[in-house]
């Protein structure tokens, strides 16, 4: 067996692992749309068994004779990627012992459970020891995974959501969000208060044009529907393969907004999974980045593009179009109506300027549950300490508080720090884009995105895997990650014009 | 080891291919259904993944140590029946060498695709050399499949639809059909003719007047939406799992019956799948038997309830609820409505006096080209002269002749003879029924399907694949195959009162 040989097999092996991987996808996908209910049980076992196979197929020993045999330096730079994404997950998947394996699975699902309960009833105390569980066996696990891949424990649970990121990027970036956002935050509720309130739209708006307004808005920002698909489901989601990104959203007929601004993140989502390099399908360096900068995707036109003064301009007519004449579709108030902040309670609903506060104290606590720090007994006065001095607002109960959301239920440690990462690369890729490409901007207010997308399959959609975040984001910016670029963008929308 | 070990060992490994097997059917569903057009090729290959995945998972050297292991005499029936189903199904899947089984899949779709197109232009010329290349592969399939198991080459393509059917029960049962259907097709026409031709119904029929009457009519057979949906897809299937069964139709908004129809055809596929041993799922013994006998199933609902005087007082009212008042909805009229018989070109378009003679034809045809009997470029010929013989009607063209299926072309030989064998099987067990059953015909005319149900499942839907075909017909009804209840069925109903 030649080195090249080698590379071969390896490829051929991924590849089985990639199409597996995808066919569970489009599974998961049927089952959060279509799937009738009384099949639920029977599609956890696919989905099992897809996985297992999968990591059947990865962990066998032919893999490692592979690895062993294959010679990085005969490669081009994509080929080691592609064996250092190999080593890496074959490492990953050989890490955890079984018996493990099996013993968070079974503590996840069954927190996750009583979790649902628990928040429902707004009683932490009933679910505290499942938690208790899934921190234990979640400290083994960033124990075991941390010494297999050379990295501190909580480093790689870092790892498993965006390869690379590390506690200290973390305690960096997150000091200095601590030290300037809760001021401009109030500073912008201030200002928010002396302009009054934006006018409401006259609703109701019927689901049927929102969902036709929605398949309107995902065609110009360039979503492609003879590779995708838009549906319904409980919780917003995109998924599928490459030419086949499915996108998911919900329809409130007394919000004309949210269900689309749901849509405009999760096309964010699909264009970086439709632009990924074609040539390298089913190959672990054709595949997204980790969640990072798979959120920055969804950020830059959620966020960026989609709450300037330009898409304002670009949206206006078109609500108007969809759902009458209404003054409050003048392009002024929408884009006032898109940019409100508040001090909130609930992180899925929060502003760009408060967001990051949120994540900042989930990263805070998980960090002093896993060292022991902070007994799951003093998690809920923790959390609203956190919240008074974070965000300014305090939940009246845990339902609103530390029991809101799914993750560290459902063994989710290490999780949260990615949506602000994403939220600040996301800020600098478009920084950068409108720098590079003067006429973008100007081009979003026409709903011409192509310059956009344009530049981002350049600096980003096409690179895959094949370089680590950081190298993607001082590629496409010139310049490592910078929160300054963040506050620049939120101070100008937010205490500026723009 | 101990031999109930190797048991264990087994049903784990069938376990998991048939959650693999599983997840294929949804994928399948799903590209008929759903997916967007530009994700055909991706998916051929998630499907081909699936399929290599499980074929590798079942040729693997530890299930022969574990089937030479097992202590067959220590198992109860249905335990050998699911050894026995594991030695069939791996002595097939080993029969073949990879480089035929590549040649097959490689000269079945270029034939496939070449006769898409030859169909369209009516060119039987241009597709008979790859239609030679399959017939040439078919044969060694056919010869290696069939040392492997024991069987002639022919009844090992037969056995591939319906494990344990025979040449010879085709010989004995087409020979008995060519003998009386001409004849009685002649007969039923004289007797239509003299009728009169019944009312037609005005239409359009909206589709969505059709999916809702559809969905209804479900409901009253059985069909349970918490375990299944109806979508809608080019050509009506049922796919899926026993928790989770979906159905295809395509509205006709000229024709309120054929979409129905199909519905109906389609939820007795359905409903075989549902009723299914639940505690034998993922084992071989719980899956369906042969095609043959899931073809009864549907032609049980479609063609023995579905078109009796009965059937005709239930539909008559729904169909007059859902479209409007109209005389040709009298149940009398609709009855001949669904009763209609004629010489028809198209197999698929055909009724049920006339179908057993389109399959009749195919068998003799694929018999004479697969013993070197017949050469290809005389095979247009010898359609005509056979249709001639059989139905009594000559196609003016090969596209409405023997280009009008796919099957042959996509290298399906063996498979026409389930279809009739599925009708016969209908007839009988239908007759018994009734006899078992005496208010069941009743009942059916008050929407009431619970009785016929119920003895289904009872006598073939719960059997799973632990009896042959043979022993589930003898079973239920007290007899082998016996073409005279079919004869009589027709007769009665078209040359008859009933």
């Amino acid at each position: 067996m030649t080195p090249n040989d080698a590379y071969g097999h390896l490829l051929a092996r991924f590849r089985r692992i990639g199409l597996l991987d995808e066919a569970g996808r489009i599974l998961h996908w049927d089952a959060a749309t279509m799937m009738p209910s009384g099949a639920a049980d029977g599609r956890a076992e696919q989905l099992a068994a897809l996985r297992e196979t999968a990591h059947g197929l990865l962990t066998a020993p032919d893999v490692g004779e592979w690895l062993a045999a294959v010679d990085d330096g005969a490669l081009d730079a994509a080929g080691r990627a592609d064996v250092a994404l190999m080593r890496r997950r074959r490492l990953r998947a050989a890490a955890l012992p079984g018996d493990l394996v099996t013993a968070i699975s079974l503590a996840d699902s069954r927190c996750e459970m009583a979790w649902r309960a628990a928040r429902a009833a707004d009683d932490f105390a009933t679910v505290r020891p499942l938690l208790q569980r899934v921190l234990e066996l979640t400290r083994e696990e960033a124990q075991a995974t941390g010494e297999a891949l050379g990295l501190a424990p909580y480093d790689a649970l870092l790892d498993a959501h965006e390869p690379g990121l590390a506690a200290a990027d973390c305690e960096r970036v997150f000091a200095a969000l601590e030290s300037f956002l809760p001021d401009l935050l109030g500073a912008a509720l201030e200002r928010q208060a002396l302009r009054g309130e934006p006018l409401a739209p006259r609703g109701p708006f019927p689901a049927a044009r929102q969902d036709a307004l929605a398949r309107r808005v995902m065609a110009d920002l360039g979503f492609d529907f003879d590779h995708g698909r838009l549906d319904l489901s409980a919780h917003p989601m995109s998924v599928g393969a490459p030419d086949d990104v499915r996108i998911t959203t919900r329809w409130d007929e007394a919000d004309a907004l949210a269900g689309l601004y749901a849509v405009v993140h999760e096309t964010g989502h699909a264009l970086y999974e439709r632009g990924l390099p074609a040539a390298r399908r089913w190959q672990p360096a054709g595949e997204p980045r980790g969640m990072a900068v798979h959120e920055s995707q969804s950020l830059i036109f959620e966020m960026q593009a989609g709450r300037s003064p330009a898409f304002a301009v670009f949206l206006a007519p078109l609500l108007a179009a969809a759902f009458g004449a209404d003054v409050a579709w003048g392009p002024e108030n929408l884009h006032r109506l898109v940019t409100r902040v508040r001090r909130g309670l609930i992180r899925v609903d929060a502003d760009e300027v408060s967001y990051p506060l949120h994540v900042v104290l989930r990263f805070r606590l998980e960090r002093a549950m896993l060292a022991g720090d902070l007994a799951l007994a003093d998690l809920p006065g923790a959390w609203r300490d956190g919240m008074q001095r974070l965000v300014g607002a305090v939940p009246p109960d845990d339902r609103d508080g530390c029991l809101q959301d799914i993750h560290w239920y459902d063994g989710a440690f290490g999780y949260f720090p990615s949506y602000t990462f994403g939220a600040l690369m996301a800020a600098q890729l478009y920084d950068a884009a409108a720098r590079a490409e003067p006429e973008m901007p100007r081009a979003v207010g026409r709903g011409d995105f192509a310059p956009l997308v344009a530049w981002l399959r350049r600096h980003v959609h096409g690179l895959g895997a094949t370089r680590s975040w950081q190298q993607i984001l001082e590629g496409a910016t010139g310049r490592p990650l910078d929160v300054a670029v963040f506050r620049r963008h939120l101070e100008a929308r937010y205490l500026g014009d723009g």
